[in-house]
């Protein structure tokens, strides 16, 4: 790609007010995680370069994934989330980020984008040479009747969190529903029950944390119950209404076996927090006509091109490669979406992002839940290991996290998924109370080294009494996997 | 192989007595972790195979890494640092063991090996079919007038273990000097100090922990300093006398600069524990003809087996392919001694042995400090990234542990060596206080996939803010040590 054209600096960017449009700047859509990481790669790249971010919000950069902890009192400020304020985006980064300036339509032709400006109302077009999409994601809404009903919330922005925190402070709630018991939901149940407020959580599926097999979150499910957490499953809400000062929600849980299905159960809650997934921000490229994927998340290419070479795209609102299966997936994570931002912001002079393994931490009170790669059900579900998934195969054991003789040894949890026929490993999960946070990683570099359980047995891991036993778990997982495979 | 041939099982094994002489079994010199480990695979292979064990001593297959641990009162008895009795051994896995039974030479020739009972002092022959030779190492002792007094011991086998405890026991000693400042030296010292004795620690390099580059033990060397530990670098000892109910140490510090040398400095000490390192106990082999390495532990093949194709050998003894840097290499640990003691047991008809990254870790009061493949000085000095190893590229950074806002977040520092030609990670480094352990593991299997930095900084690592920055330390250091590669 040629160098981008220079362009003068826009006068003045430290105050939030529109400045006189530049000629064709870089234009970046949403000025969160890969939005202000492609940005700042860009500055970096073409320092004499004019980026511009359009964030609708009055924020960017902050972490999502840390509004749970602020919500529950483990981070004392919103501040703390924030891992770059406007200003330093403006004054060090020399970055114009206009806020509250909301892209509503892109003309791939005429290289503009339609903007409003949401505080004012103003509407104005503005060129580019380059655009980079990252719009990330948004709250799935399931259809509930009265899901709109004031106490019933989202967490994906932290305009969101900050109106959860405002609830917290002036309703005092005492019962809330979380709806959904994936990592979000979960975080959230966490942060909830430290404020003392009774949980009772509802989910649609049969298990906890969906990107886990059943068989390896049933102890997890058991802690929360010790936690004083009302779990739900196989459960859907039918309707929430107001009830005085309160919200009574109609909860139908699905028969399990040929019985009538059991009479709704009613829950009294004073807030209710929807944790059920995210879908794509893609709208806009979709209606400008750029390629989506099944998932309707943005394809792109290893170097975040879109299906329009003049726009790039990265974060929660693209596909990108899984190592495993080798297709396009949408697994929208943290560093993914920072990584790609990078990479989007090298404008096609990057090197070629190889794609994700989806590897997932997360806490749920004592316990340390995390993932890599395919599960047993994807992965029998997947296709690529015949059509019932004959020739996945999966081990799963249990054992001490170090040593057995050394105070504070925690039996974990660790499953291994891998193809039958040539031993490679195609997923792990490790769960339990200690020692489970970094082990997950060796099995996602393996992943990413395409290893076969053979390769993945002789591993020379780290072993002392105080932090591993002689034969780290994933050693004796990879082992008997082995033995599976050679039948 | 054929195999091997099934000879009746020795009658009433069960107690430690000579039993006839089956003919031909298989022989394994060595009753700990390679040994057992070699003698309990051939009995899962063959299980009709008659296995005998010859060990001198009346242990057999304990934690040589726990006893620092007992002897510093964490772990409560010398049972838990058994990981296989002498009972279960012969009555559940039906192997002969042989306490307090040394060999004293092997005649390749005849298949023999020549045995003295250390309890009766009767010698005798045994024929074998295979060998597996399994002696470990002993403790290096440096050539210290006065080393053979009573009060100084060395930590390698459970008996110098019982002596220790009961020496602690007994006489309660107030004062101690630790000579080396190696991995096992200082697990003693915090043992030492975990019974509230004043320690001394005399190493003569200019750093503790030799197996790290010097920057990265520095705020470790703090840190012995705040727990009362008094450290004498690049020092030696001259002499140990008796004085009285004590013992008088001449330490002699080489002087840094030009100046004279110091004079010796005096120290008194009721207990003085030598932690020098080891040496392969491979005089038998070498005395039998077998090839030795430079390091003089036996050369093997990646089945194990030595230069008599009769004759496997295992463990501390041995020599294993170093997976960096391609050559033969003697690094004795824990993990690898067990996992090639398998391998050996297996007779030449189990899957190679890829080689070893020494990977290692230690704790040291509230520091983790873990290693895997090559220092940057051991690169520098390896030869084959250039004469002065200008090929040779290093970076290390300073991150917290995890998010930052996240309570209990911990700077750790981590170091990453690689090969400036082609990128290449030739080691890693990661000292600090929480958050190193399992870290360590990434960069070994990244080493053990022979992965580039580019591959490494692309890593989708697990991340949540209980457990990790967005951009792992890992990730970080390789971005930057990237940026190094390409100039």
């Amino acid at each position: 790609m040629a160098r981008p054209r220079s362009t003068r600096k826009p006068a003045a960017p430290s105050a939030d007010v529109e400045t006189a449009a530049p000629a064709a700047p870089i234009i970046v859509i949403g000025g969160d995680a890969a939005g202000m990481s492609a940005a700042s790669a860009v500055k970096r790249r073409w320092p004499e370069s004019h980026v511009i971010v359009f964030e609708r919000s009055p924020y960017i950069s902050y972490s999502m994934c840390g509004m749970p902890y602020w919500i529950g009192g483990v981070v004392q400020s919103a501040d703390d989330l924030v891992a770059l304020t406007v200003d330093r985006a403006r004054e060090e980064r020399d970055i114009d980020v206009r806020l509250h300036h909301d892209v509503v339509a892109i003309d791939r032709a005429a290289h503009t984008v339609a903007v409003r400006r949401l505080d004012t109302g103003e509407e104005f077009t503005h060129t580019y040479t380059k655009l980079i999409y990252a719009t990330g994601a948004r709250p799935a809404r399931p259809p509930i009747r009265g899901i709109e009903l004031p106490g019933v919330f989202a967490l994906r922005s932290l305009t969101d969190a900050h109106a959860i925190q405002a609830f917290l402070a002036e309703r005092k709630p005492k019962r809330a529903v979380v709806v959904g018991a994936g990592y979000i939901g979960l975080e959230l149940v966490e942060a909830l029950r430290a404020r003392r407020i009774s949980v009772h959580v509802v989910e649609s599926l049969g298990q906890i944390m969906p990107n886990f097999d059943a068989e390896m979150v049933e102890g997890v499910r058991e802690h929360l119950r010790d936690h004083g957490v009302h779990l739900h499953l196989n459960s859907r809400i039918e309707a929430i209404e107001q009830a005085g000062d309160a919200l009574r929600l109609s909860v139908q849980t699905q028969a399990q076996g040929k019985g009538k299905p059991d009479p709704a159960t009613r829950l009294a809650a004073d807030l209710v927090l929807v944790a059920t997934g995210v879908l794509p921000n893609s709208e806009l490229a979709a209606a400008a006509g750029l390629e989506l994927g099944a998932s309707k998340a943005l394809r792109v290419d290893a170097q975040m091109r879109t299906s329009d070479p003049d726009i790039f795209a990265a974060g929660d609102c693209v596909e990108l490669t899984h190592l495993v299966t080798g297709e396009p997936t949408w697994i929208p994570l943290a560093l993914a979406a920072n990584k790609c931002g990078r990479i989007a912001g090298a404008l096609g002079e990057a090197d070629v992002f190889p794609g994700i393994v989806g590897t997932a931490v997360v806490k749920v009170f004592d316990y340390t839940l995390a993932c890599t790669g395919l599960t047993e059900h994807a992965a029998r579900a997947a296709g690529a290991w015949g059509a019932e998934g004959e020739a996945v195969g999966a081990v799963a054991i249990r054992a001490d996290d170090r040593v057995g003789y050394y105070p504070g040894a925690a039996e974990i949890q660790t499953k291994l998924v891998f193809d039958l026929r040539d031993g490679r490993l195609l997923g792990g999960q490790i769960v339990g109370k200690a020692g489970v946070n970094k082990r997950i990683d060796i099995l996602a570099t393996a992943l990413h080294a395409r290893m076969t359980l053979a390769e993945i047995a002789t591993l020379d891991l780290s072993y002392a009494p105080p932090y591993s036993p002689v034969y780290d778990p994933i050693l004796v997982a990879a082992g008997e996997a082995l033995e599976q495979v050679r039948g």
